[in-house]
């Protein structure tokens, strides 16, 4: 199956359910850097998208880190004196402070108070806590949780443990016909939230799920990382290899309502980052911003080490959403309609990739004549695309260029070099 | 005679008149792609500029392309039942589809009403149409007219010719003192239309009228070329000479009321494109637009195989007036200041491109001391202009990479030169 | 004592208060082009700052010019038929012409109007005007003045000298571990006008004063002249060395309440240019202005012969507040607290250029652990800017570019590679 066959077959509509399912699938899981939550992520995962899962044991060095000891969860509560959960685990996953230390102990509110975490300003949202490198406890709970406290003595307990384990992370690859390869990169470290991971999550798997049925010139690499430690450790155990990355994405925030945000790459001017920012633009309303070493796993992709071209493509950026971090990213704050478009994004910027192509016009002295080869009425080829083509084509300036000078979209241009390769008028030129 | 006494000797007053009378004299011939109309409008030219006009046998094969047939037409018109004239190619030649093939039937209205063109938006305007690669036929009215046609049976006829014949074009070469080359290009196969092409043929005919009186650098060379066929036909017959091509311009859309429009060269930055963008510039309002591969001439001269360094000068670029090819673009559409206008610029144009020299500060370590020679009261040099000329002659900067740095008029800073070099404070710098 | 110790040990507040009592001190005084004002004005500043005061004899050649001869004026004033002055000399050097040739005649008003100046649109305030190189005498006095002069005969005395004698310049030199200079220029010629050039004056004695006491990696030179003939004066004599200046400010207008404005070198890209834009940028409102060879001293060291990397750095620039060169620009108009600001943003540029270095990062692949190293709660060192500074030092980006790509503070990126250099994961760079 081409691209162009993959994307005639399948259907927004069919699509946009597929991946709200799978984010809806995953939601309930405790993920965090570690543990079964993000073991069992995988594993479902697996059901769709062909994935080796990794585990790598506590202590393993990665560059200036170690991997950090496993922590799983099964239950965690405080109760009041009455015996009554105040703040229920089994509720929702956000209310322990993710990597919290175990602990069950009687205390005061006021001893309490410390360990809890709430925001003031949105007195109904829960905020999403995690201390992955400082060994602590806490709750999180929304204000008016928090207000209506009485004192008195609490029960606490979380029980959970931290201990040697392994790091745990999933990975896919697609060859194609060249071992040059574009790295697909979310990250799955993530609990309850919907937009800032799961979004990520269920495009990558359907990339997966999709792409492994194309036939594509570049490999495909697909990883499902957790945050920070996740990508280094990825990348200290494969660092032979990362000469083969062309071209990468992180796939984050991709499910809410917003426009489309590209994150250049740290080289500002690599292929990904020009093929994504001709997406967006097509897609109108958009943003391209600069690199900055904060955000994702571009941080480690990106360090000057590697400095790999790799982009990131998020509708919204973390951050810039009040729902951000906070039970409010939930399943209504994702779409399935936007889920589908921020995957169609992925296919364009993927179908720039694999189709930007150098070309020779064979009859570059003056126009040829396209109404006596019937190429003004060519299907899908429009007039102007094939102008620009043509004119530009002198073996210098590739698909991409010719996008970005003339302000065509890279599909008309394609398909406007096809029509002109099979009447002889353009050659594709040799490998520069 | 120098291009300054050019300047100074001729008012725009006269020029206008010139200019549009010239539109005027050649508004009612029948111009098309080939044929006498054109060959008329050559002639009548001919008393004004020193015009080789050239014939090229219909068939001839000219880079992708072959020389078509030649039309001629005598008369063209659709009688109603009652015998009267309703559409009438002696009222106004855009009545007729150029290069239509001979006709003569009696049909319905229904049957004739594929044939008939109209601009249903401007009811009162008739369009211009012609179909010059498809043999067909067809005549061009006002809405207001397609409506009063009554249903019945019409007599149709077109009193044509389409056969072997030959392509005619003219040229103008004036030598100068180096064998480097200014083209101007306009094209001549437009009918009963006066900014669309008469403006330019007006505006080129007086550019080779006085530029011959001129002694010039360059060498000029003036080309009234039927459109895409003449370019394309005059570069297949020229193709070893077109290297002494240095600069150039396509004429066209000249006289009408709007700000000046540049276009470009492929190139984006030749000196063509440098020099137009200043004068434009300088003028006020204006619009420097990037290359596209649409338009006139520039298409072949900008084709990839040649790439010269051709930019458009128009007014209101074609297609962005709504009396575009239509009988509105007609003798009230230009007019007499605008058409000076015009020429003028072309002359500021040329007056960069022969007088941008590189010089040479002859007293580089701080200023020269202008006041004790007199130069601050220097007649028509004006310090800044003299001040930016010293800092920036190092033998790398030419005057016109000091009018773009400094905002300072061309003319200004020659004059400033001038003065400079008399005073031995500049010497123009060893070409590079 | 380093420069940072020097910000840490004087207060706005007291610096304000030297500035100012500086420009008071200075401000009766008649300067000129040359004479015992110039001279007087540099004997006070060398209480202050370690000056070498030189003179250059009438008549030298320096470059296209000569050093004209030395003024001096005791006294002058009009006296109208009652013996009354009624304009005096002595109650504003502004009165006088400066460079007036000596004079004393009976004339009517009528005779005496020619030599009058005023400003019709400020009725109230007296202009400054100079006449260096035509030997001719005037007055300058408010319109209110003028209109209040009666018909009648007056007597007018200017008891100056314009005779052979030398131009005095003052010069303070501040080796430093480099023989790398920094220049730093301030034009003397003005009488009392506070802000175009006391505000200079003043600003460049107190660096001279301030970094005597500091060790630099620069040496620093400063120079006091009078203007135009002043640097090319000083550029003739020390042509041999002007290699050695890095960098270069003039200082001017710096004591208005207006937005810093920086004048870019005629290089445009110079060190000093992007420091300084920087500096500027940073303080917020601003402006960053192109080269043009028009100015003060810049116009000289930008001269093509020398083209030295010399900026200027001014509040409102000349010519852009109505109190420039008249008797507005008094000691009103500047104010301590913003000539203390100005006296900062010139020690902000000079900590760039002090500071500015490439870093190499030796931890280039992924980010090191900022956590485990208590990086993330580094007294004055924040987390942005350290992680642009790891991200960036690849040996090929100084602090500098650093800034200008991530917006950082330079202060913040240079205390941010100081903590990370203590930590072992930065190292400068080995000299390219």
């Amino acid at each position: 199956m081409t691209l162009d066959e993959l994307r005639a077959g399948v259907d927004a509509a069919t699509l946009g359910r597929e991946l709200y399912d799978c984010v809806t699938d995953l939601y309930p899981l405790c993920r965090s850097l570690t543990g079964d939550g993000l073991r069992e992520t995988l594993r479902r995962l697996q059901r769709r998208v062909p994935l080796t899962v990794h585990e790598v044991p506590t202590g393993t060095p990665v560059f200036d880190w170690t991997v950090p000891k496993e922590w799983n969860i099964r239950d965690a509560w405080v109760k009041n004196a009455r015996g009554e959960r105040v703040i229920d685990f089994r509720r929702s996953n956000l209310h322990v402070v993710s990597y919290s230390v175990p602990v069950r102990r009687r205390m005061s509110l006021a001893q309490l108070r410390p360990h809890l975490h709430t925001l003031p300003d949105r007195p109904d949202w829960v905020p999403y806590r995690a201390s992955f490198f400082n060994e602590t406890w806490g709750f999180c709970l929304s204000q008016r949780q928090l207000d209506a406290l009485e004192d008195g003595e609490y029960e606490v307990c979380i029980d959970a443990s931290l201990e040697p384990g392994s790091l745990t992370y999933g990975e896919c690859y697609l060859p194609g016909e060249s071992s040059d390869e574009i790295l697909m990169s979310c990250h799955v470290c993530h609990p309850s939230l919907a937009n800032d991971n799961l979004s990520g999550i269920a495009i990558a798997a359907s990339l997966g799920h999709y792409l492994r049925q194309v036939s594509l010139r570049h490999s495909c690499r697909i990883l499902f990382l957790p945050g920070t430690i996740g990508p280094i450790t990825w990348l200290a155990r494969n660092e032979a290899a990362v000469g083969r990355i062309r071209h990468g994405l992180v796939l984050v925030c991709l499910g809410d309502a917003g426009r489309f945000t590209y994150k250049k790459s740290r080289r500002g001017d690599a292929v990904i980052d020009r093929a994504a920012a001709h997406v967006v633009r097509q897609a109108g309303d958009h943003v391209v911003e600069e690199f900055s070493p904060y955000g994702y796993a571009e941080r480690q992709y990106c360090s000057p080490g590697f400095n790999l071209p790799v982009g990131r493509l998020s509708r919204t950026p973390h951050g810039c959403f009040p729902e951000y971090h906070t039970s409010a990213d939930n399943l209504d704050f994702v779409r399935p309609g936007q889920l589908a478009g921020s995957f169609a994004a992925c296919l364009d910027i993927l179908d720039v990739l694999e189709h930007d192509r150098v070309y020779v016009n064979q009859s570059p002295r003056c126009e040829p004549q396209l109404g006596r080869r019937g190429l003004y009425r060519e299907v899908g080829a429009d007039e102007m695309a094939m102008l620009w083509v043509l004119n530009q084509s002198d073996g210098q300036h590739s698909l991409l260029d010719i996008a970005e000078r003339s302000g065509c979209a890279f599909p008309a241009l394609r398909r406007a070099a096809a029509a002109l390769e099979r009447h002889g008028l353009l050659k594709e030129a040799p490998v520069r």
